[in-house]
């Protein structure tokens, strides 16, 4: 049964979620799923609705022209489109393939539904898992002379794709930060820790040293400030005295993979919404 | 700041999340909260609106009697009360002590917000750490002869003291099941598997041997058949080859503390619907 | 740094540890990890000894000669082996692809060091996947009429190949009873639900049905009776009133890929030793 | 059974193990578990093994007096003592109750084995909850200016009072640099977040502020350096963008209260053992 994702965020008022349902409700949409969420603090309204398609009388065209005055109205940022649509999603890899190799099964299989017009990377280790996909793989070394120039082609080769959405997969190189504030909540990153523990390199190595009893991944989206973006998804797993730190590596992985395939999955189906640097995340 | 919890399942249909919205809207009330939930199997709808009670126009006596024809209309069962009133809860106990500990805790801190009129358990044990607390303490020892007196002058003290929950922490008697189906959703029961492993006595002694790798516990409410009933919540800890019966129980503990306060937090909280035999938890 | 597993289980007396460990002090063997554990309740000893290579006087097959007399003395059940050794290992699947994509990955990454011989399927949904890897699939339908023809062309593969270890990694067929009692130990089945609850078929449809708030996967050695096998490794997630039983199978399916990922690496690591219905897992 | 339990870290060397397993054996003594763990990157030895007391030939004096020539061979850290001795515990808190309540129910119903020669507190709060046990309470305020006198009585009360341990259960002051550095490895603190995240004042705030999707708590030595002293044990709960900063503080208390009760277990039971700023736990 297809359905329609409309997603909401406004500063808050009285009879702010009775406007909006009962717009839902004008254009015979039937609710599947609502959430809502009032931040306090910030007097700011967060809200996502899942309608059943074929009760609305009109095409998602004709909806959001029908929403654009209430929006305008309550100053709402907000989104509408079938849940069906596929995103465009680039993948950003260097030679380590375990997130890509999940998210590349996540794809294959539908569990996620995106598409991939291609994959980027550093090296060339992962070009043969990416091409027996039938997926482009575009080689874009990055040196200290290079630099300036590579990140121009990748973001001219994101443009010319409607990339929706960046995905860094372990991407080891940190991104310009005025190209991270060029695409805001569209550069997705994993960082292999628990943030803010062990922002920056070698997190493993100094979680090692620390004696940690537990360590973790954290999905977020990269703005300027390195590893200091919204988080959307963490995941952490014990470790005892015994591992070493090949071993954190190891662990480490699956964390790192169950954050990110769980951080895009929210992302793709409009859960997170962003507002200064956190998330609300709808779960699902 | 203070709040009325709305609770409210119903059958679906368009419009339905619209309607309640604008009832609380036409009242004034500002909602911090909102949960929505659709069974698409069952065609189901369950919602729980906390609302801002200053905003309100009126006082709850009032605002429920607003909210009878419509409530009548859309054949919901609901209930609206101040978020601050305080439950009765009566707690049943036997020997051991743990979850008994931790609720008193939790009630004396004030985390957890309800009365306790009494303590009732058909041991002498308890007494002193129930008493100690200014809390009544019946014992009502339970023979095979007696049982069902025993089970009637319970039923009685429940009734004149204005029970609105019944939480047997570790209370090893069964209920008979016609005073489990005199109470529906109102008693609480704590069992030491993750449900539905392990039905019935022994559970730990049963995982031991059975060898699993995680043992839990299963907060539900009491049904005429026994460990039946819906599920409230339920907590798992990780447990290894050499932890001996003993460390099982020792570890249970824990989860049957952790499921049991949890799962009274979300019943005093208005956010445990149930239908059949499941429930919807509004989690916090 | 090479390594040589040592892997003892006897019945306990005193100084046995000391016996041991003399032994292997005398061949020049030092020591990297010592794993023991003595089962009170059974009056059995377990232990699992991972010596340097390079410090001991003679070769494996010398070591195994040189030991043999001890153990024969213990009445022991032992295995001596180069952690390096690549242990052959045949996957079995059906149309599901999370376990055996997951398991492909782990290996031709390394994480996990063994070999492939042949995938085994019942249909040939998954040939794509295995073929691309370099890697041998057989198709081996099943039909009440050719079931135990197709079993014993199977065994007969297994045999032929030298296999030390089945993995039915969501194969959806039961093995015979007959088969399982002459590979003991040897065939590594995942089941979809945390054991026991939900023994038998379609795990996370009676999940749903019950309404349980986790969900898990358990990893164990197939025997006679079904479901009822040594459990090596079990994992779970926390599920929600939301979740449909397609989210279930799609929250399951992350549960399966991990435990059955960690159960193989115990298994091939010698980290696993198995008494009566039991296991001792010395976990890393 | 009773059991005697041994402690030994040493630098590695060929045989240890067996060398101490031969001593265990020459006394009669039969290993109920032996825990072993070498530390490649540090050439240490660290180890536990627990001894069925009713097989040595001798008592524990006599045992430490046979023990010492191998120690002072070995140039071993090491301790011996019956698993039954109790230790004496000194707790430190402020006004927070929640660590405090859950080790007086520990210790009470005597799931952990030690003795509270008295609570010491800089308010009187939680005097009622610790007298109404009949353990003694002083009240040792703090000021800017009574700083030094206060640590001192309390240190010269520790002392008089043969104390093992002092338990920082929440106790809201900073332990001087140089108290700590006298009682090395004989304070253990719990701070409320997954360290190193958070170090300092106002964790839960400040988490808040990040938008984390996990708190956490931490039980570790104190050193002279705030929150960086070895990690024992740590414990997280997964947190939502709905859960205000009180929500947190709630979530963390039953995460702090896990994470120090567990590591007092495992200190209590001699499992861990120090080495530079990191803990070897033979967890059980």
């Amino acid at each position: 049964m297809h359905s329609t994702l409309l997603k909401v965020s406004c500063p808050d008022r009285v009879g702010l979620l009775a406007r909006i349902a009962n717009f839902v409700a004008e254009q015979g949409g039937n609710l599947k799923e609502v959430h809502q969420f009032t931040d306090p603090a910030e007097g700011w309204f967060f809200s996502r609705m899942e309608i059943e398609t074929h009760t609305l009388r009109c095409d998602v065209k004709a909806l959001r022209d029908a929403f654009e005055p209430l929006a305008s109205e309550l100053n709402a940022e907000w989104s509408l489109r079938p849940a069906e649509s596929r995103p465009k999603v680039v993948l950003m890899v260097s030679k380590l393939g375990h997130c890509l190799a999940d998210l590349l099964w996540r794809w294959r299989s539908g569990e996620l539904a995106f598409d991939i017009p291609c994959v980027i990377s550093n090296h060339e280790t992962l070009r043969p898992i990416v091409e027996r996909e039938g997926i482009p793989f575009h080689w874009i070394p990055i040196s200290s002379q290079t630099r300036n120039e590579a990140f121009a082609e990748m973001e001219a080769l994101w443009k010319s794709l409607d990339t929706e959405l960046i995905v860094l997969a372990r991407y080891m190189q940190i991104l310009p930060a005025e190209v991270c504030a060029r695409w805001p909540g569209r550069v997705m990153n994993i960082h292999h820790s628990f943030l803010p523990s062990f922002v920056g390199a070698n997190p493993y190595q100094r979680a090692h040293q620390r004696g940690v009893k537990l360590i973790g991944a954290t999905c977020h989206y990269a703005t300027a400030e390195l590893d200091e973006g919204p988080i959307i998804e963490q995941e952490v797993v014990r470790v005892e005295h015994f591992h070493s730190e090949a071993d954190l590596l190891r662990l480490g992985r699956d964390c790192e993979r169950m954050a990110l395939a769980r951080g895009l999955r929210y992302h793709l189906s409009e859960r997170v919404l962003v507002r200064g640097n956190k998330t609300t995340v709808f779960r699902d």
